[in-house]
């Protein structure tokens, strides 16, 4: 598929009130408040989040009620202009997970890998497929956010992992050729040498790749807030995602990205976003960026980390925090010189590590590897591709992917 | 407290349409149609049971729409003269459990022992129960359906399981002085040795005694469907609790009691539910009997225990079952002569164990154990009480009971 012109940039939509329990009392008036501010910051989209135990809480009943209050959130969207992203499976939020009494407990049994659950999800994702697909400002269905974090309450193995993921990308295709259909992981999986969820699985299935760069989870301890492993790790997964892609123009949505204190002080957070945005907008394999998230959660609400309640665009009163207006001027910015920087011919690094077909090798392309840090500094002086051993003398490869010249790491 | 007269009768509400997933969508219409049913049999009471996870998304957040949803059952309840019993934390409810996020997966902690969850349930009763009290026909508020099957998910000891359930009664009598204030708890806590709910929390905590006699669980096994230890379970159930408890005054409320299938033949369901009752109603002790349940399940719901779907006195199409039919000639007959058998003095065999203080002999009461099948024998001739060796010799406990023979055992 031919990226956007322009990149496309919005927001993980976090209800201000109630958080996602609101679906269970859903207020058209406040998501329309909610979206006023999104569309009024220039987002051109957002990814909204139906939580899957209240729609589906029986495996073979789909509250159709349900359903229509996730139509609801996509019509008021459209009032704004604003395209939607569904994700279907959630599933895992903020590191709390919504899970159905059928595989809980005495009904415990894995969603990756007991055959009934399967087809239990697979009629969930085609039901609602289906009914978004007939919104013509719908763009986008994702399996659920970030899914490996269901592990290991829900056991796998990497083979179950890709069969479940890819069974159900089909499922979301037929019921909707019209939608991109994607998967969604955290970046453990790109990471963790462990992890029943592979790299290969984020560039092969679906019809592009997404990332998920969070600071906390490595960068901003080698040199946070600002220093440049952190300012450049959305950057470089979007590139270790295009390096593991057989598909050179395979395009890559930067799906999530946020600037989370403690790692990222309020103070900084503009110059976080300001920077992270300058450095990833130049890979000419982004598709967009969708910040996570676009309000704050109210502090009544108990048990979140820390983290997570100040991670909003906007306060839950509605006002624009200093990192909405940055994101806004970079939005602003970039749709006057086009919507896109010009795309440069550029080095890449070599790696030795390919991520397809050795993920017990991930360890060595974490933050802090031998690899990350040759990466980040020579990132420095511009924009620097990856590039596995096995496609670095594929000429056709590197010149899809604005590659000339490749550099051995020292 | 004083027994009623006359014995009350009611059903276990199980909403015919969309079973509790149906307070997602309450229709006032539906359960009209419903209580219509119950009423239309004699019944006086209904015992109604919402979804804890759905009313109390977040640990500190209780929504006030599900507290109404909850409120409109009662108002229609007492629309047909039905007074309500309200239990709390569902919880458990025929093999599916329903918990909130906030204790599940990377929030994991035991509803029994951890101090936040504790006191997040303590909130959460306290809030339904003040809610509930105002309303004229709400009679009880029991912590949940049947808490002990929410271990082993949730770990406990018997130690903190009776300081949780004296917490959370604590709690629901400051709310509503007025109500009943009771626990309850599956059979398996009077049976099995290991269990780390004590028999001596259902007859110490609480206004009353609540018990639920399920025949799958043994005396089915040893001459079901009719034969004397089946058809005499629930009154068995009944004077072992009142044979652990210290007040011989205090009720017992056989709070559960059901026709299962295939232990209980479709055919053999009226004879069940009249010889039952016949042994039951005997029992000086019993406050009332609350059948399992209302109405059928729809089989387009997946993943239910087979016996599960044909438990209702009623058809998911509000036709009344041949149980149904008999339950209310019972009913009709006991209040045609004063709604209570009289009480005539009565026989006790005489138990070596006493569940109050040797939990880990369970087994030597349970179905088929050598005790059981003696009091079954003797039962036969006519209603027999149970007695504790350390009880025998009290003249005033016995005769409270009813008592004026101590049969020792063969």
């Amino acid at each position: 598929m031919p990226l956007p012109h322009p990149i496309r940039f919005g927001a993980n939509y976090v209800p201000s009130a109630g958080w996602f329990h609101s679906w269970l009392d859903l207020s058209p008036h406040a998501v329309r408040r909610d979206f006023e501010d999104l569309a009024g910051i220039g987002l051109d989209h957002v990814r909204v989040f139906p939580i899957w135990p209240w729609i589906q809480p029986n495996r073979t009943l789909i509250r159709q009620r349900g359903i229509d209050a996730l139509l609801d959130v996509i019509d008021v969207a459209a009032e704004f202009g604003l395209s939607v992203a569904v994700d279907l499976l959630q599933g895992h939020l903020s590191s709390f997970d919504f899970l159905p009494s059928w595989v809980l407990t005495w009904h415990r049994r894995s969603l990756f890998t007991d055959p009934e659950v399967r087809d239990g999800v697979a009629a969930y994702a085609d039901r609602l497929t289906r009914a978004v697909a007939g919104r013509d400002n719908v763009f986008a269905v994702t399996l659920g956010n970030e899914v490996d974090n269901l592990y290991p309450a829900n056991p796998t193995t990497p083979e179950a992992s890709t069969r479940w993921a890819a069974e159900l990308i089909d499922v979301v295709r037929a019921a909707a050729p019209r939608l991109l259909a994607l998967h969604s992981l955290y970046d453990a999986s790109w990471y963790d040498p462990g992890h029943p969820f592979h790299p290969v699985d984020s560039v092969d299935l679906g019809d592009l790749t997404t990332v998920h760069s969070w600071v906390f989870n490595g960068v901003s301890a080698l040199d946070g807030p600002l220093g440049p492993a952190t300012l450049t790790h959305a950057d470089y997964l979007v590139e270790l995602a295009a390096a593991t892609s057989l598909d050179p123009a395979r395009p890559v949505w930067l799906q999530e990205v946020g600037a989370p204190r403690p790692d990222v002080p309020e103070a900084d957070a503009p110059a976080f976003v300001r920077r992270t945005l300058d450095a990833v907008t130049a890979n000419p394999a982004l598709w967009g960026v969708t910040w996570w998230c676009s309000h704050d959660l109210d502090r009544a609400m108990a048990d979140f980390p820390d983290r997570e309640y100040d991670l909003g665009l906007f306060t839950v009163g509605h006002r624009a925090k200093p990192a909405a207006a940055e994101l806004a001027a970079v939005v602003r910015e970039l749709r006057r010189t086009g919507g896109r920087p010009a795309a440069g011919a550029r080095a890449a690094l070599l790696c030795d590590v390919d991520l397809r077909t050795e993920p017990e090798r991930r360890a060595e392309v974490a933050p802090g590897s031998a690899f990350h840090s040759e990466w980040v500094r020579l990132r420095q002086a511009g924009p620097l591709a990856i590039v596995t051993a096995g496609r670095a003398t594929d000429a056709g490869h590197l010149s899809a992917r604005g590659i000339d010249t490749v550099l051995t790491p020292a």
